[in-house]
């Protein structure tokens, strides 16, 4: 990668174009299994055509957990005594619990109360609710229409179909020049919804552009679009150990698309080199970032990070799931989410990749400070001190102890990590830096 | 022991009887030798059966000490030229000089003055002396007294013996499942003085009860009574080596009667177990207490911490000795300590018993959340992130990386350990956590 | 040496006569090599007989650079188109760029700007400027001067010389009881400039007489006047193995002359022994020092602390260079230092030594407290807690395990060191105290 340019705006990383991503994939019915998520994964090919889709048979051991019954869903109607109909699949693809068994049955309001869901706090959203694993029904409906259903026979009609069948999500290998690998992962298993959803492929998929578009990488980017819990933890079990072995950084990418906030969720001890990078990037950018222990982690952290995964994998977020009253609701729409909200997100994401591109640990190769003005690196003339211009070339030698990476140096140096970029290839291009850990193998040959 | 009652306030561990049992033990004559210890060890043995009475022979080497004579006295008074009684040791045994050695002399005030002892700061009360290691004697009185002694004639008798005899101090071993030991220590040392003496032994004795009344107990519990510093440099010099190789963690208990405050004097480094488990204690139960540094210390921690012994040791306490008026003084009586000032400290340091009992370092067992749903112990309609009252049970398996105990974990969830002391119970008896670490040999049998 | 007195104020080390050293050394015209430099070494040697002077030849490799030419300069005039002398050498050496090559030419205003030098910010200053790595020539005059300069024909004479000759520096090894070496090092290469050049050898002078007359020393002291940074490479290029195996502390000596402020300038890491003496003595002596990053460095710590190099060295300053309007113009003269400027200096630093001799880490000989009445070192009579004047004795043991030095003990007990370096002797000579690492061999045959 160039340090020189670290974020090309180059056409295909423009961020131009989110919006209209997450307008075509909003409307699908997605859950964490089923038609849904291979018809997102099918468009996010279009962006992405080396995204591999891959599928998990029904009944796959993975850990704890077993790959449950796909399901899938054409209709779903909830009729009133009157005939008017009071939630439609067709027309919210809310108004119908996820994983909802099939049923067609006449029952009175009394019976059908237990299958109904609404959202007291906000009487005019619809809530989204799931039954994954234990075979059950519903519909979702505004806490206003609910409160005026009226007395008599309802029908309900479900035409879904929980059977074998598989899990699927989508994997994208990006190479770099060693086999250090940074982990990205979003979540497809929402229906529509919003931030809390679409945001999080989007941004991924942009950001996969960009990394895509480098000249060079030193990192190889494992990019991941899977269903929420269950697809991590089946990803894990079938990934665990080359995981284990390869992967220096991660994130998890989720609510990313609305223009409130900025905040990070840290992992699990909050010491990962994800972490440090998250941290130094949020200071510089948006200082004012909210940041989250991991306590109130909600989203696939909750794998990477688990005792024994221990995934280096932290949260960067726009405002995070819990902490906006549309969340988990039909309020959570692409009103929420923005094309700024999204750049901002990608902005901060993308600088993210570029100081784990360049954040690797130096050693000087010179014992004392070197003569920099035979190198034309110092003025010829001395006057007070070391000069101005060459003073962050000698801090960062003189930090380069093989101890503190980049971005300890540049946390040192109370600057952000790409202003120095310039600074250690111009020191490495001179041999008066070297990477003095044994490379992993790849990077000996890069 | 159950998790669901951590404190049960059953008949046999009752705090009532505290202070009933204090004013039997304020009149005993206490030394650091002599019958004032054995009478003193006898009323708690009504107490506490088992409890068993040892005796160290005059001359016994104890590192850099040897124990001493012992010490008895049946009566002593100091007589002015008018015949009138100064001090009698009949009426108060703070007016002789402990150790004292037998004298009936004649003598003026003038060559009277240099054994006499009283407190300017406090004209009424008598202060306590002591003179144990060089040949001494002397009398104790109030400041008001001395200042109108009138010139003449005195006799001071002091009826005391000090020959080869024995120290003699208590010890009761209540035993666990393991041999992860718990030191409890007091002293027995102190004439009629009542926080800085009685309570000790009260609240131990009780303390006792309340362990001994336990169902099941997984840590070995070892209560010493002891003359302060030579009791304890005895009791180390011969027990070094198992206390080393057992105890966990240990407590010095003093100053436990009075209702003024609530203390902490940390160990040597102030990073033992037993220092995690009062610092936490007291944060949930009293947050006003005080903390001394170990610089503060003035009881028996001075041996148990002191290099190459290294005992975890810490106090616990209500208001700490030499912070309170009436330290070592007459005014330190029974109207000092209170029942509900020894049931104060009684409480508290049965939660740090409770927490000693269940502090355990687990391990996941399941790589990723395990699937709670079918183990009952999680909802199958899924709302908003982790569901509420299963969150408890999720963060407290993240923790379990076989790095964090139990009051760890309460630390990061920012809760009492015995909030959680049914959670881990029941994720443990799921088998969704173990005990990773190779436990001792009476552990593997339990 | 004698705890009792550890800053004897005998003539050999009375700081009164610094300013006069001072007057002597100042109108020299010093460089990173030449003449200046043995002259000022000569005069030293008459304060320290046994200072070696050390020549190093030209071309000699030292790590990345060599040693340059020898520069010597006998006479230099800058004269106006109406026959005034505008610069002169011989009224001040300031005049003359350092390292400037021989020159006697005829020129226009306009020719000669590119060789003026002036500093706007202080019209009545002459500039310091150097060019000694690059051949060049130039005149240092103020800017008052300068901008009234008439056009017409300029007449520059330097008389220098610039050959093969070598770098001249300053050696003296004061032995001790043991191979344990504190370095102190200051520089010897600015002409006419006072804090920033003539107080560093003044103040190590005076230093090196005081550690000279010490009756007996742990610590081997080395003490180099050195060119700066020429200088410090060539020394440590020379010596590197030696230095990085036996100095334990070492201090750069700068900018000690001024009555401004006291100042410290943490090792790279700040992390060193010479850090937590030179933290220890200011926080007791100079609280309201004034602490700088290792990013504020600017004299031979650059090279000391070089990764690789790594020795222990900070610097203790009175005003730090770069910090005073004066600095590095002909302003820094004998009225910004002062005899009791350059004694507040001498006085922290010799407080340093006398920490360094005594700062060893002992350990406890006994277990458990020692029995102190019987060596007379606790009061036969016990009345409230420890006895107040054995405290510190006991407080010293306890602390005395092996893992915290003199320092950390002093710390812990919030006592300057010196206060408790009788204490440290007392119980040493007590036997109560050992040392129990294995000491290097000279120590062990002390």
């Amino acid at each position: 990668m160039s340090a020189q340019a670290p974020c090309p705006e180059t056409p295909e990383c423009s961020p131009s174009g989110m919006h209209d991503l997450a307008q075509r994939l909003f409307p699908i019915c997605r859950s964490i299994t089923g038609d849904g998520v291979r018809q997102t994964i099918r468009i996010l090919q279009e962006y992405l055509p080396m995204l591999r889709m891959v599928e998990v048979p029904t009944g796959t051991q993975c850990f704890d957990w077993q790959v449950p019954e796909e399901w899938n869903i054409s209709e779903a109607q909830l009729i009133a005594p009157n005939g008017r109909v009071i939630a439609d699949f067709a027309v919210n693809n809310l108004h119908v619990v996820s994983y909802s068994e099939p049923v067609d049955l006449e029952l009175s309001l009394e019976e059908l109360q237990p299958h109904l869901h609404s959202e007291p706090n906000l009487p005019e959203a619809i809530p989204y609710i799931t039954a994954y694993y234990k075979r059950n029904w519903g519909f979702c409906i505004t806490h206003q229409v609910r409160q005026n259903l009226p007395q008599g026979q309802y029908r309900a009609i479900i035409r879904s179909t929980l059977k074998k069948g598989h899990l699927t999500y989508g994997e994208l290998i990006i190479p770099g020049s060693t086999d250090r690998e940074v982990l990205l992962s979003t979540y497809i298993c929402h229906p529509s919804l919003a931030n809390n959803e679409i945001s999080g492929p989007v941004v991924t998929t942009f950001l996969a552009r960009y990394l895509q578009a480098l000249p060079d990488r030193r990192c190889t980017y494992r990019i991941i679009f899977i269903p929420e819990t269950i697809g991590a933890i089946v990803y894990l079990s079938q990934h665990l150990e080359h995981l284990k072995s390869h992967v220096i950084a991660g994130f998890v990418l989720s609510c990313v698309g609305d223009d409130r906030a900025y905040s990070y969720l840290e992992s699990r001890l909050g010491n990962t080199l994800a972490d440090k990078v998250a941290q130094h990037v949020l200071k510089h950018l948006q200082p004012d970032y909210v940041r989250y222990s991991y306590l109130k982690r909600g989203s696939d952290e909750r794998q990477f990070c688990w005792p024994g995964v221990d995934l280096p994998v932290c949260s960067v977020m726009r405002t995070r799931y819990g902490s906006y009253p549309e969340y988990h609701t039909s309020l959570d729409d692409l009103t929420v989410v923005t094309e700024s909200g999204l750049q901002g997100a990608l902005h901060v994401l993308r600088h993210c990749m570029d100081c784990l591109e360049q954040t690797l640990t130096y050693t000087t190769t010179v014992l004392c400070e070197p003569q920099l003005m035979r190198r034309q690196l110092y003025p010829t003339i001395g006057r007070k001190g070391i000069a101005a211009g060459s003073r962050v070339l000698v801090d960062i030698m003189a930090y380069s102890d093989g101890q503190h990476d980049l971005i300890d140096i540049a946390n040192i140096l109370g600057r952000p990590a790409w202003e120095l970029f310039q600074a250690f290839e111009t020191l490495h291009a001179h041999q008066l830096l070297s990477l003095p850990e044994a490379p992993p193998p790849t990077l000996a040959a890069a």
